[in-house]
């Protein structure tokens, strides 16, 4: 696989751009299939040139990235900082303009790396070639939306009054581990009220009979992300809340439904947003406080942005959410989120738990 | 706590400074206590000027964010960016000179900041506070450490012929998860050869008799993280895993006596890594391919840095790594990591699993 990734981002290198410097831990794994360096420090960067590829990385990783053979490794140390190795580099490879990941790159990074070379936005390149699944990374996805189907069944079972939100989410996290997974994200879980806050940190909260159980939780497998949300009833649900309920699904049918109806147009993002956004609206609830949906991938958000203002579009080979809710303070909140593959057939749902109203 | 933090911070707002914008989000735990916002993606931003305290953050977050009483909420949505509410709130409050996390705002984000405000380098000013430590955080992270001793003793029961690192890595996990606590990082678990990779990525290698198992590994508990790392002989161990296990332990006890004998001197970080590594090279061994140790606290590493060319002096109060080790290519590695409490009367070591050489 990642040779012709390479290849694809050397064809975006041109008169503008000598060399991309790769630095976000998911867009390493993407073009070298090396899993190892932490999300939240810096160990290493990627430098592509129009005719060479190099890894730095510091001696705790350079045993294991020699074997990476299409990288030739430049060791960092105390004695020989980054911007040594770069600047190196960038004389040898005669190097004038270097493009950057700026969504990723810090402030006191860059103060280093301007002193070397000039810097040209990357303007996500690598982010932008990700939003197309190849159909091993659908695969990968589907296996982890299949994983995180069978985690909803399973915690299902683990719904009883009194447990906290805290050890329902600590659960989840546990049964997922046990299938030699691993969470794509800090799982949410929140009972009655608190589901109004669309990204509640799970609490000591006990759970009472007739409440609302919001649960969003995604699982990592093979680098790859799945994510879903489904809302139940501990009990029967009240007349209110069933409407709200077929509200929040019904917007989120009709979403698909108008991605099928204009499959063979140009399928802006924000459009699909603002079917299911108006929907919700129409129906006299509050808009949506978040997007529609997002991409999933290596990164349980990343591009397209199914949002009011996205200037993504949808095509085949795209993987990502469609999330609608309704939120209510003092009440609670419903969001149902599933995983829609792009086909040219049209849209595929990839979640498969069941979506219909759930009384526990 | 936190109103005491928040004074500190201000009184480092002078003529250079006027407010001081931190986006990391251990810096943002750090002052508000508030821990539910992503490590990854940017959720929150805090705003510090000499008088007043806000939270910029989106309608996810804003019901649980409104109960923080000592910042103000500024909603920020598609509508109204951030540097919307920057740029008002620069205005309202005649903020001439910012001041950022500059290891922590990315390029893409700075670029706009600039076009709202003057800024300034915060030169780490709230990591640098983070490095003293108040006696509440010195007890959530003692009491990491000692479920990480805890997590040692059981893993020690599992260590069998024909478990994977991976399987391994996992049960450790789900020990640290079932006693209601995190994981501070992925753990490291490198059996064999694979052992001389200071930071290997567990495998699915099989343990074989006679073989090192290195275990390296931390809890994160009410935020705080522990850390330590254990190297023990699957079998007896040879003579020469032996002298080098010495080695290692010897190295590490050398730098604890240098603290304690250097204690109403200034204490420099580097002369404690040059004791511990001159002695690995004075037998014979290659240097350490990393720093012999590093703070801890919210983050797993964070300041002071015990490194060659580190310019921290260390304290009272600060909470540290001792981490030798020697790794042989082909070999294999041993290291012994433990957490040091710094006191008036010396340094305590505060991870109390076994150091001694174990055959299992």
């Amino acid at each position: 696989m990642t040779p012709t990734r390479i290849q694809k981002v050397k064809k975006l290198l041109d008169k503008k751009i000598d060399a991309i410097l790769i630095s976000s831990t998911p867009n390493i794994i993407y073009l070298t299939g090396f899993e190892g360096f932490s999300d939240h420090e810096r160990e290493a960067y990627l430098l592509l040139t129009k005719t060479k590829n190099y890894i730095f990385t510091d001696a705790r990783y350079c045993e294991t990235v020699k074997k990476i053979q299409t990288f030739k490794l430049i060791e960092i140390s105390s004695n020989k900082k980054f911007s040594d190795g770069l600047r190196e580099t960038v004389v040898k490879e005669k190097i004038e303009k270097l493009a950057i990941d700026e969504d990723d790159i810090k402030v006191s990074e860059i103060l280093k790396i301007k002193k070397v070379v000039k810097i040209c936005s990357d303007e996500n390149l690598i982010e932008d070639l990700r939003k197309i699944k190849e159909s091993f990374e659908i695969e990968n996805i589907k296996t982890a939306c299949k994983l995180g189907d069978q985690t909803f069944k399973y915690i299902l079972s683990e719904i009883k009054t009194g447990i906290t939100e805290k050890q329902l989410a600590k659960k989840i996290e546990i049964f997922i581990l046990k299938k030699n997974a691993g969470i794509s994200f800090r799982p949410i879980v929140a009972f009655g009220t608190n589901s109004s806050s669309p990204h509640h940190v799970a609490c000591d909260r006990k759970l009472k009979k007739n409440e609302i159980v919001l649960l969003d939780f995604g699982v990592k497998l093979n680098n790859y992300c799945s994510d879903m949300t489904r809302t139940v009833f501990f009990g029967k649900a009240s007349i209110e809340q069933k409407r709200i309920y077929k509200t929040v699904l019904e917007a989120q049918t009709k979403a698909i439904e108008f991605i099928n109806r204009q499959l063979n147009t140009k399928l802006k993002a924000s459009e699909i947003d603002k079917v299911a956004r108006e929907y919700i609206i129409s129906q006299g609830y509050p808009t949506i406080p978040h997007s529609l949906g997002h991409g999933i991938g290596l990164e349980v958000h990343e591009k397209p942005s199914l949002s009011p203002k996205s200037e993504n579009e949808l095509k085949t080979g795209m993987v990502f959410s469609i999330e609608p809710g309704i939120y209510l303070p003092e009440f609670g909140g419903v969001r149902i989120e599933d995983l829609v593959l792009m086909t040219d057939k049209g849209p595929q749902i990839i979640t498969r738990a069941n979506r219909e109203i759930i009384e526990l």
